[in-house]
Parts: C-alpha cells; structure tokens; sequence
C-alpha cells in the first residue's frame, strides 16, 4: 500500500486526493490546505484527513469548526509519496522540505521542468521515472498533445508536429482573469512553451506550438496538424486513437458540437466533479492527405492530468509497469468508459 | 467616372459606399436597402441616394421620413458597376436581374464561387478579372489568408500552408449569434471551406485550413504556418511583411496585445467606424525555422474586403493595373498610413 498525501488541495489536489483514494494499492495519508475555505471543508467531507499548511493558521481553521489532524510536516512524515498540487512556482520551495522527509515528489506541470530529474506523461515515458525520487507531470495541454502523438509516433513515425492552442482565459471560478471579447496571442511568442514543455517528454519530437487565449472556461481546443512519415487513411487513425482509452472520438452528430456538449455528457453520466480525464477528439474531423493528419481535440484543464499523476505515484514507487499502472487507474477512476 | 452603385447597405455595403464615394475616378451612383432602419437613415445623411430594394416597400420609407430616389431598377440601370452587397446567397438570386441591366458585378464572398467567372483577390489576382462583367471578392478570412500568402509565394516559393482561424462568434451587432463560453469547432470538417475558396484566387497553393469559433465579436485571428521553398531569417519576413501596404506590423511592446487594442487604436487615429482595413501581423510572433513560418494575424471582417471591392470595381472597369489600383485606393482611404 502506498502511502499518499496530497500537498495542496485545489483544482489539481482535490481531483488527484479522491483518485488516488479510489486506487486498491495505495491510501490517502492526508491532505494539506493553506485556507479554511469551503475547499477544506470539503476535504474533510470527503474524508480525507486534513493537514494545515503554516503551524500559525491552525486557530483559523478551529476558529471555522474545520478540524486539522496537524501541520503538513505530519503528514509528509507518515506518506511514502507526496503529489505536490500547490500553485504553479510553489512547488520549487517545498524540495528541500520534501527531502528533509527522504519522501518521493510528483510536482504539477507549473514547475519549471528542473524541479525533478525527470518529466511524466504515462503514454509517452513512464519508465523514465520508474524508482525515481521526483517527477513532473507535464501541463494539460502538454499531457493533451503527448497522448495523442506517442500512439502515432509509434504506429506511423512523426515528422513534424504543428498545433494551435485555443486556450480557455481561466477555470469556471477564476472569473477574474479574462479576456473579455477578445482574442489574444498568449504568448505571442511563437512557439509557445508548450512545444518544449513536450519536448521534456518526447525528446526527439519536432513540435511547433501556438497560443490563444479566449473569453471561454470550460476546456482547452488544439488544431493540430502532424506530418506522419506514413499516409494512412482517416478511418485507420480512427481506428488507431480509438484504441487508446485516453482518447475519446467524439461526433457532432452525436450532439458534441462543441466543449460545453462534452462537459454536459461528463456530467449526464455521473463523471465526478464532471470531469474529464480524456482528450475528446473529434471524429468527423480526422483528416488525412498525403501523410498530414490534421485533427480537433479538446481538453479539461482541471481533468486530464488526474490518471497521470496516479500513474506517476505508481512510477516512483515501482510497484507497476506502464501498462499495469495506466490499466488500473483507468479501471478504477472509469476512464474511457 | 464610374458610376457605381450599391445593393444592400448592410455592414459591408455601407463601408464600400463611402469607400467609393472617396475614389477619384468613381461616383456613387446609388445604394438600395431593403429595411428603413437607422443604416437607411445613416445613408441619407451620408449623402448617398436611396433606392427602395422593394417597390411595395417604398411607402414603409415614406412613412419613416427616409427620403427614397426610387428602386433598385432605377438604380441599376443609371450604373456601370454594382456592387451586390446582399446577404450570403441573396447575391445569386439578383444574378438575373442584373444581365437585363447589362451592368458589370462585384459580387462577395457569402455566394458560392459559381456566381461569377472569377474570385477576386486585388494582390494575388487582379488581373484575372481584368475588363470581366463580374467578379466575386472573397470573404474576410480568404483575403487575409490571400494577401499574406502571395507575397511569400513571389518572393520565397510555398510549398504549403496551414492555418487554423479562431473566429469571432459573429459581429458586434450580431449579439444573437454565440457561442456563450464556449469553443466551437467550426466547420467540424477539415479542411474548412477556406482552403478551397482560397485556391479560387491562388488555384496553385496546397492549403489546410481548419476553422474554431469562439465568444467574441471583433476580429477574427489567424495562427498561420508556411512551408516555404527558401529559409530566410524572421527579420527578413518581416521586411517582406512591411513593404506590403495592406500588411500591418503591430508589437505587443506597442500595447497590441489583442484584438481590442488594435480597434482602439484604429479608432483613436480617426479611422472610420474604427475600421482595420489591413491583416494586422505581430512581429513579435514572426518564426521561422527549418524554412517553417509560423505568424498571428488579425483580420477586421467587417472591413479588410473593402478596398478590395474598389480595386474590382477598377478591375471590371478596365481603367487601371493592379499596381495603378492598389496604391489609388490605398491612398485615398489611408490603408497602411
């Protein structure tokens, strides 16, 4: 059993606690929150034991009636492995904590990628991460691009990979950011820092990225062209991501005409929270001429980057190869189901 | 003098009005409108007759006070050129009436291709419609795909070009429109219509183009990549770029970090109805690698088109090369100023 403990319990946190709680080979050692907002009430809630993250806050969350097992330095003495799910740049000054602990780190994809020996995306390198102390789940976007390209990579050869991130202005909550009524370069620096972020995963793939920010919540869209080194047909590549659980073929004659018909279907089928942890990529509009595949996918921001970091756990402890690992977490959490 | 004449003073047809009524060598013979709404009114006041679309109509302008100077027959038949500025497929239906007028036409892009000989691009295909009866300008998107693209192809050679158009849900009036937070694949099928209308002005291109709509209403934004046959430096593009009036050099450094900031300052300078009548390219996003050439730009829909349809007007009328027609009404409209 694999001892656990999330540091952070936001967006990212709160998703990976419940996942890994779902898991039969590892446990829940606690959960650690700054705030005693409504977020930490519901930790307890779900029943995860709740960890303060400063010593001096502890009155606060008695003051709200939120109990607190203790500090996050309690919690990282009894946990095997600690998924570091502060905000993006946090992260980095919690290492030499974590190593005082002699505790393996998962960090998000907001760290800069020399924060761990080594980056993650359970599709593309598991095993370079396998016994490892630290390691870096990439971004959702970059998780989104890697998933969809290691298949295709291995299947036909890649070439070249050209994509347009339309990119959601900030989470249903963060209504503070924007841009209103607007399209925005972001970054307008080409490419973005999603083509070497992929690159930390997917050493030896030639990858152009662009960014654009939009007046919209709910997921991410990539337009995505790759220059296969073979020309198959768009039934084959049908053929070839369907067999992917993490990526789902969607229609629009099936009613997904756009994110927020893939978020309602989330929702209408139970998804906890309404997530979802697939690259949702459009059937209809796989499209193949002379070896140049150009294709939609969307992506949940909040959502897809959830297996990874199960899967991640798995890899620093060693206990499963990638398959193992990626089979069980899809099985348990009922991803593409 | 050509005598020019108008059908339809909608967003398009209103800018083309004034643009002609700007040309030396042209006269605004006419525009005819459908509905006596404040666009009619705003006609009048702009000094252009008024034609009825509707002869069981023209008691409905009386009635308002809008003074009206008669049909649309009336007004086609004191014309040398009209421009159809009708709504997408209404154009087609006036095809007839206008050979009884044996009048020249400049039809837009929301007709299907098969409404006139040519499609009409004044950088990349001028000559094409040269001394015809009719023409078609393509749509807001094609002639900024166009226009970018002819100059590369002259001086470096485009072996392909990709481009995904993240586009604005409809325009600033069109409010009923969408999407609400929310990114559309739109068209879902790959390529979008934009490749092939593009190959109508440039049938030598191999283009892909795939089509995003998203909540905002005023640009669209190009993310374009072009394989070029030459591998020359960003800086050498972007002096390419600049010596092409209807290309516009903007930086985020001079606080163009979006769409919003581009029509305010068309609006500061004084431009009418704010309009942006040139692609607006970031020089800052300008990349090349491996002769790959990746650049952002935003196209105004509601106003790069029109002075295309003055240099067609010139085009059917036979009085003027490209080069002479270009730079006349660029000139007097202030395009690249």
């Amino acid at each position: 059993m694999i001892g656990v403990s999330v540091n952070g319990f936001g967006t990212i946190g709160k998703r990976v606690a419940d996942a890994v709680a779902a898991q039969p080979d590892m446990s829940v050692v606690g959960v650690s929150k700054r705030s005693p907002n409504h977020e930490a009430r519901s930790a307890v809630e779900a029943g995860h034991d709740l960890y303060a993250a400063d010593a001096d806050r502890l009155t606060e969350f008695g003051a709200r009636g939120i109990p607190v097992a203790g500090t996050v330095g309690d919690m990282l003495s009894a946990s095997d492995v600690v998924v570091d799910a502060t905000p993006a740049g946090v992260g980095e000054t919690y290492r030499d904590r974590y190593a005082e602990h002699d505790i393996d780190v998962v960090y998000q994809g907001g760290e800069d990628e020399s924060v761990a020996p080594e980056s993650f995306c359970a599709r593309a390198n598991y095993e370079r991460s396998f016994g490892a102390e630290a390691t870096r789940v990439v971004s959702c976007n970059t998780t989104g691009l890697a998933r969809a390209v290691a298949p295709l990579d291995e299947t036909y050869g890649v070439s070249s990979v050209e994509a347009t991130l339309i990119r959601r202005g900030g989470d249903p909550t963060q209504t503070d950011r924007g841009p209103i009524n607007d399209i925005v370069p972001d970054p307008v620096e080409v490419p973005s820092h999603h083509a070497p972020d992929l690159r930390t995963v997917m050493p030896d793939i030639d990858v152009t990225t662009t960014g654009v920010t939009v007046p919209a919540t709910l997921m991410h869209l990539h337009s995505v062209t790759v220059s296969l080194d073979a020309d198959p047909d768009a039934s084959e590549v049908r053929e070839r991501f369907a067999a992917e659980p993490r990526l789902q073929l969607i229609t629009t004659a099936s009613g997904c005409e756009g994110c927020a018909d893939i978020q309602e279907y989330a929702r209408d089928t139970g998804r906890p929270r309404g997530d979802v942890w697939e690259n949702c990529i459009w059937a209809d509009a796989i499209h193949v001429s002379d070896g140049r595949l150009t294709f939609f996918q969307a992506i949940h921001q909040q959502a897809d980057v959830v297996p990874e970091n199960v899967d991640a756990v798995r890899a620093l402890a060693g206990t499963a190869d990638a398959g193992e690992s990626r089979a069980r977490t899809d099985e348990t959490l009922g991803v593409g189901m």
